[in-house]
């Protein structure tokens, strides 16, 4: 099962494709989507749109996991990444991949057992649980890998095992 | 010059379309694009996306009219409505129509000549200007009408005009 998680934002989207199989996780692409602050808005939401087709039609991911987002924080830069996060689900519905959102808590509950946890504990458990040799960069990566990593916990595949890291326990 | 006003929305989405000409201004379609409840929400931004297509391909208007989103109020539907906006930018752009967006006070200003007017003094203004018979309904064409009117106003043919009110004074 193919994993992809994807971090909006109009100017830098973080994706993060993971594979999950036989309780293991492995990143198989990660990146970002970037458009250029040149263009104008309307623009860059073309090219983001764009960027996303070529992304899914590359990897066909069997699902798509993205941030449930929230208002109240950050006003200003929420309409830019919930038109992002529109174009990008837009581009998931044309491809008829299923989404999933997934709310800060839920990831954080998925990746380090704790709802509340800071950023670099989430950074350091994605780096632990996908086996890298430092903390994906961007955060933006990070995020998408963080939600890849929740989807696959969550998922029926993910039911199978009750401990909920036995790509951990299975994989060393 | 043919000027779409759009008021975006999930479920329903306004549409305006307005044909500026000769100093007049003249209705040449107007409606709503909606999509059904019983859809998840990103089946719901694909219907929109592809009825704005249609809707583009149709008519192919010269320039499109959106209202410029703020934060703040009625926050839990801003996701809803910001995601469908982007989807609608994206067709807009795919389409290779120039987009412009319009603060409320904007459009208060251009409609009813005052930036804080009552939404009744904007639809009074808008059926007049339009030589409408009644109010358009639901509230959304009459928004996606005064965005129109708006963008054609402040558009280099509505500069033009020193008045500002050419397509009512040439008119009649």
């Amino acid at each position: 099962m193919l994993v992809l998680g994807l971090d909006p934002g109009t100017a830098i989207t973080g994706y993060g494709l993971i594979r999950y199989e036989n309780g293991r996780l492995e990143v198989v692409a990660s990146g970002t989507l970037e458009t250029s602050k040149r263009e104008a808005e309307v623009a860059r939401l073309n090219s983001l749109f764009n960027a996303a087709e070529a992304l899914l039609a590359e990897h066909r991911p069997d699902a798509i996991a993205v941030e449930h987002l929230f208002f109240g924080r950050n006003v200003n830069t929420m309409l830019n990444v919930s038109r992002a996060s529109g174009v990008l689900l837009l581009a998931a519905a044309r491809a008829s991949i299923p989404v999933t959102e997934y709310t800060p808590m839920q990831v954080k509950m998925a990746v380090v057992g704790y709802g509340v946890a800071e950023k670099q504990q989430v950074q350091f458990m994605v780096t632990r649980i996908l086996g890298l040799d430092a903390p994906p960069k961007p955060d933006d990566v990070a995020d998408a890998l963080a939600l890849a990593i929740c989807h696959a916990h969550s998922s029926k595949l993910g039911a199978l095992d009750p401990s909920g890291i036995g790509h951990r326990k299975r994989g060393t």
